[in-house]
């Protein structure tokens, strides 16, 4: 039976139609939503789930049975070969600042991709800067044999978050390659956190493609203990710090991106993408990045399937592998599509926490977020308000050149940084509404798009 | 010096300057904010304060000499006699099924304003009833010497969570009364959280007027084991449950509400309120409720002394004394002000949770909200979106009818009932950059309003 039977049937594209259906998604996803329940056991039950680690294989199979279970019309893994990189024994660092606090052990983790340092550590004096232009100021002379901390912080004075992050995230990405071309023996950057605490940030950087610079350790430093190293050196320039991290890259290893499918009543060939990226970091339990995403692409099918809602193109839940340090899920899933000729129509990610959503980011032309700005009014007892020009997603954005829409579903930033990448990224700071309320209004998209098309 | 000076002063008015200054005031909460440090103290170090408690005293005394240390014009204590209620030993119950779970503690607290029962206790048959029709339906026969439980649960399809709450602390408010009218000894209803938890919610209940009905103890039960009472009641309708509690109201005491000023340069006679209430339930720290709209509403004026924003009008922070069981402060403050003739331009509360803030409901005629619609624009940066018709706040929607125009401040509702009236209403709950946003969201409104005016 279909559930909207009852519904004015001379215009299926009615407003009116789509007020009631939007209203059943949210209210299915409010009063039966099991996106919390999935997370549950995804964050707490798996945990965090590094690219190759056994907890991503386990994810892996978990996310397939998860899927399953819903009775979509297909379901599979799409092989694709993950970096393996592997934190090892817990790093430590400490330093000596004999005018102010003495021995001081501060909190510290490598960032992903980083070499270890030998064994014992290293322990050199540390040169502090606040941008590469001062790094190169100070040029070889002053930083051969030391360690270039760069000491960042979130500016606060953004209202989108992510917007501080960016900034910051530069220099854990390239700090390392920067430091070594001036013969730093170490890169040590100021965790990319909004609260002041002993919670350092991993995330990934990168090498230069120039051999000749030296591949140099990197970590991320606490931000608590980044201003009590700063404070330190005001009065001690010469202070010794010590840095000990033993994380190892190992050969790339088979793993997978997991579909389910319900595919289209009239437009099977086209597709519309939800999708979140399963793999995290390791030191929390990746439950906002990106488990939620994740729960919230699946619960999208899911809503489909309960309501009945009988969507007239194939709709995909895509968990992506190996956002984190590499994009090749991301990679594999577009060349796959490029290889068949699938015309993917949009896609769309959540990968900025399961906070209350807010609207969309649509990374394509204004007539294209025109379009989508229709359904404004459609949202507006949603509380959902934002449709506008900007970022999809890592993962989606390999779909462009195909010329698929990729959006972003934009959450309320407020906390994402106090838990990102970090070991306070735990299920508990995940709300049950709020995660909810995400998958809705992701469903209510999907539903929208392909009931009205897009038109390029 | 005036901080704008450089501003264009032809039009002092121009949405340039505005723009100007409302960043200037979101820069200075974000980078600066004081309020998250000062609810630390009100929540953490005095923590709970219900009216008549010495923790109300000390917060009254906490409050007034913070506001003290900005520089304000005025700083006093308003005297206002509250109710003194007081929960004493803590609430216990159980209840015994001998087909279903056995012998059973259950989590309750007694409503504030409730009489206790007996030292030892009320043993007796429970009714399960899901709303007044039911309970009438039952009649007396059915509901003499038995206790009535109200199983009402929150309606989570509500976008807005205080629609779902509305409903169901009606029950809290009157079901005593209604359950009395038929012979009920005591009457218990599930705990308005929007969560399946332990933590029992409390709140004001109230007697009728009409004295010859009996007043009967009154209390939440938590919705996880209101589940557990109302599945064991399927199994044993005969169930015996066991409730005490010992809480009792002694005389009125002395109390105040909390005011200071900063006077306006052209029109000092003139008023505009930013307040919060400063008791609040015994059983959390008060953190959101209303611990955040306390240190919103200083923060407003603590902004314009470091901002040297000049207001024409004079700019009031109240902090009102008993929202929770009586409302005697804003009563009070609406009363002294209809003495002295004050003229209230308008009045914001912020009493709904510090989470990020969404936009203004405006408790007045549709010309006035089209008014303040006209700030929208401003507001679009910082994810402000809401100007609606609706409630102002339980302490200023008494200057209504001296004319003031009520508004309170939207925050994102869907964590509030997680916490609201329990044990979880703590410090920890409260994310410093989200209540800081409020304050900010609070103090551009003031200064838009004092700049433009609002006409009748």
């Amino acid at each position: 039976m279909f559930l909207f039977w009852f519904l004015p049937e001379t215009d299926p594209s009615s407003k009116e139609r789509d007020e009631v259906i939007v209203r059943s998604i949210y209210d299915e996803a409010l009063v039966n939503g099991q996106a919390y329940r999935w997370l549950d056991f995804l964050a707490n039950e798996i945990g965090g789930r590094l690219s190759g680690s056994p907890q991503a294989a386990m994810a892996v199979e978990w996310s397939y049975q998860v899927m399953d279970t819903l009775g979509l019309d297909s379901v599979w893994k799409q092989p694709v070969m993950v970096p393996h990189w592997v934190r090892g024994e817990k790093e430590f660092a400490k330093f000596f600042s004999p005018n102010y606090l003495g021995d001081m052990e501060v909190a510290v983790c490598a960032l992903g991709g980083s070499v270890a340092t030998p064994r014992e550590g290293i322990t050199t004096q540390v040169v502090e800067v606040n941008d590469y232009d001062e790094l190169k100021k100070l040029g070889r002379k002053q930083v051969e044999g030391k360690i270039v901390f760069f000491n960042v912080p979130m500016d606060h004075r953004h209202i989108n978050t992510f917007h501080a992050y960016g900034h910051c995230a530069g220099y854990r990405f390239r700090g390392a390659g920067e430091a070594g071309k001036y013969g730093a023996v170490a890169m040590l950057m100021r965790s990319v956190g909004s609260q002041i605490d002993v919670y350092p940030h991993t995330g990934s950087m990168s090498y230069p493609d120039d051999t000749s610079i030296p591949r140099i350790p990197a970590a991320a430093i606490s931000t608590v203990h980044a201003n009590e190293l700063s404070q330190a050196l005001k009065i001690d320039p010469d202070l010794k710090f010590h840095l000990r991290q033993h994380c190892y890259t190992l050969p790339d290893k088979l793993s997978y991106n997991v579909i389910g499918e319900i595919r289209g009543s009239e437009f099977p060939d086209q597709f519309i993408v939800v999708s979140g990226h399963l793999d995290s970091w390791d030191i929390g339990d990746g439950a906002h990045d990106d488990g939620a995403g994740c729960v919230q692409s699946i619960e999208v099918l899911r809503i489909f399937r309960a309501l009945d809602i009988r969507p007239k193109r194939t709709i995909r839940a895509v968990m992506y592998m190996n956002e984190e340090n590499g994009a090749r899920g991301g990679i594999e899933y577009a060349a796959e599509a490029k290889r068949k000729g699938e015309k993917h129509l949009a896609a769309i990610e959540s990968d900025r926490g399961g906070f209350t959503p807010q609207g969309f980011d649509v990374f394509d032309s204004l007539a294209i977020v025109h379009q989508l700005q229709n359904f404004k009014d459609i949202y507006e007892p949603y509380d959902v308000f934002k449709f506008i020009q900007g970022w999809g997603g890592v993962d989606i954005n390999f779909l462009k050149e195909l010329g698929t829409v990729c959006i972003g579903l934009v959450a309320d930033s407020q906390r994402y940084f106090d838990y990102h990448h970090c070991a306070l990224d735990t299920f508990d700071k995940v709300n049950q509404r709020e995660l909810h309320l995400g998958a809705a209004a992701m469903a209510a998209l999907v539903y929208l798009i392909d009931m009205h098309g897009l038109e390029r």
